[in-house]
Order: C-alpha cells, then sequence, then structure tokens
C-alpha cells in the first residue's frame, strides 16, 4: 500500500468516524477530539485537513451517500422529475443521511464557510442538472413555453425542504406525486378549452 | 405597578435582552449568565420561566415582530397572498428578525422541543390562514376547482424557505411575483383554447 493509498484510506475513516459519532452522540456534543480518539489518530493529523469540526463534518456528510440526483432522459419530463425527487426523499427524509444533513443545514445557519460550500458542492449541481433536463423537455413541448425554468428547482425543492426543516411532515413518494402534480398542473383557473 | 405589571416587563426586558445579545455575539454564544447579567436579574428568575437558552430565544423571537402575516380578503387571492408572502420576506430576509429566525430554524434542526413549538405557534397559525383564504378563493372561482389547496401554503412557503435557509439568495417582492406567477400558471403546457 503506497503513501496516497494510506493517506486516502485515513481520510475515509475519519470522516465515517465523524458521521458515525455524530449518529451517536448529535452533532452538537461532537468533537474533534472524539474523532482523533476513535478513529487512531491524532488530532494534528485531522486538523492539518480540515480547520474546524464544521468543514470536517461538511465534507463527511456530502462524501457519503449522494450519488443518484442526477436526472435520467427517458423522455418523461414527469418520470424523470419523480425519479430523482423520490430519490431525494429517500436521502433527506430518512437516518442516516437524513438526521446528519439537518444537523449540516442547522450549522450552515450560522457558519457562512459551510452555507458557501454546501450551495457550490451539493446544491448548484442539482440546480444546474434540473435546469439542463426541463430545458430539454421545454423545447420538447412538455412544459409550458413561457414558464420561468430557473425557478423550477426552487419550486420544486422547496416544498421538500420546507417539510424536513419547518414541519418535519414525511417525505414519502405520495407527497412528490402531490407537489409534481400540483406544480403541473398550476392553482390558477384554467381556460376552458 | 403591580406585581403583575412588574412581573410582564421583567418578562419583556430578559426577551429583549436575549434578542440584543443574539445580534450582538450569535446565538452559538449566547448564555444565560450574560442575559441574566445584562437584564438585571437572576440567574433562578430566567431559569423559572425557561427551562433552556433555546426555549428563551424561542420565545423571544416568536415574541417579536411577526404581526401582519395575516391574509386580508380584498377580493383578489393574487395581491392578498403577494401582500403577505411580500411581508414576509420583509420579515425574513432582513436583519434584525431574519437572522434571529435563522438562528432559531437551525436549533430546531436538532431540538425537538424548538421545533414543535415553532410549528405549533408560528407555522400552523400562518398555514391554517393561508388555507381559509385560498379556500374562499377557490370557492369563487379564482382558483382551479381541483387544487390540492393543502398544498398550497407548502408550495408558496417552499421556495422562500429554500432561498432563506439554503441558498441565501435575496428575498425581494420581484422573487414573490416569480412565484406566484409561476405557481398559479403552473408548469405543464396549457390546452389550447
Amino acid at each position: 500500500m503506497n503513501a496516497r493509498r494510506r493517506s486516502h484510506d485515513r481520510t475515509e475513516t475519519i470522516m465515517q468516524t465523524a458521521l458515525d459519532l455524530a449518529l451517536e452522540v448529535g452533532y452538537a456534543k461532537l468533537s474533534m477530539e472524539a474523532v482523533a480518539a476513535r478513529a487512531g489518530v491524532g488530532k494534528d493529523t485531522i486538523y492539518r485537513r480540515w480547520p474546524s469540526k464544521a468543514l470536517l463534518f461538511l465534507d463527511a456528510v456530502l462524501s457519503s451517500r449522494t450519488q443518484g440526483l442526477e436526472h435520467p432522459d427517458t423522455g418523461d419530463i414527469v418520470a424523470d422529475l419523480r425519479q430523482v425527487m423520490t430519490r431525494a426523499c429517500d436521502l433527506l427524509g430518512r437516518p442516516p443521511w437524513g438526521p446528519l444533513y439537518q444537523d449540516l443545514i442547522g450549522e450552515a445557519q450560522h457558519n457562512p464557510e459551510v452555507a458557501a460550500a454546501l450551495n457550490e458542492r451539493f446544491i448548484q449541481p442539482q440546480a444546474a442538472d434540473t435546469l439542463a433536463r426541463i430545458k430539454a423537455a421545454q423545447e420538447q413541448g412538455q412544459l409550458a413555453p413561457d414558464f420561468d425554468l430557473d425557478l423550477a428547482f426552487e419550486l420544486l425543492s422547496g416544498p421538500l425542504y420546507f417539510r424536513l426543516l419547518i414541519t418535519h411532515e414525511p417525505l414519502t413518494p405520495a407527497y412528490v406525486d402531490r407537489v409534481l402534480q400540483a406544480v403541473f398542473a398550476g392553482m390558477g383557473p384554467r381556460p376552458q378549452p
């Protein structure tokens, strides 16, 4: 095993240990000392890579289990959005990732560095992927030709995050269907054909 | 000044002091000791009413500046929603209330008692008020007759909270207009008249 591989493994071990401990004691009580002790490394080793507990936790949460949030293109925009939104609900709405992600968002409320990195590494790539997929759908006539595409990601994600962070109501496939149905149909009266 | 009035004034002073200190040092560094010292009361006095810093902060944030979130009924549902959403953006998106409210939501992510009280005291009354207003609008033919009314509050609030808590993009009257326009029109293609 060469030095780079050992360093990679150690990084993985430290991040996994941070997640394990956060699930056991809660993010608020997570300490760099405890991570170092359980991972079997010196505190200096951790601080060399992550200047704060918040940045270690950010890296650990975003490095784990976030695959599958890219839209397929089956030609059916509703089916493709449903697939990604359902996957997002599975991820956000359940242990272990859901509570860890909620803690990360909690931290982001008073830590601008964490907030910026969360957006850059996790939110913006999803927004760009959604925009690309719905642009193609609009060109194919599957969306209203004048719909404000730049708003679509916020309209579709907003209700899921509102449940996750505010009301704590369950994030289910049935909820995804309701959101899609409502956003596609619109709240205003439709012109009579 | 009778005893009840003195107690009321002291309660107000303690809550205002908690908000002032949270704005100065940040919620994370707020301490019951510092609140007691600046408010000129004993720590026991504070703990008798609020068993934790989080519950004092919750009370203080929700007792301040949250008026004006009830819908008028001018007969124009879009105008009425716009008025309340714009007021919510003024409140949520700016100091002093915005950062305090963000801290409260951050705390709610790992404190179920705060999360439950936030919903019960602040979110549910707004949701109920929105539902009553849009029910009336639907009966008057201003909304699609089959629109999922129970979802409307989450659809309209979700994007605002997503900006507030996740992307930190500005909450402006122009943004409110875009959200209303998109939610009313819907994302799907409209039938040709």
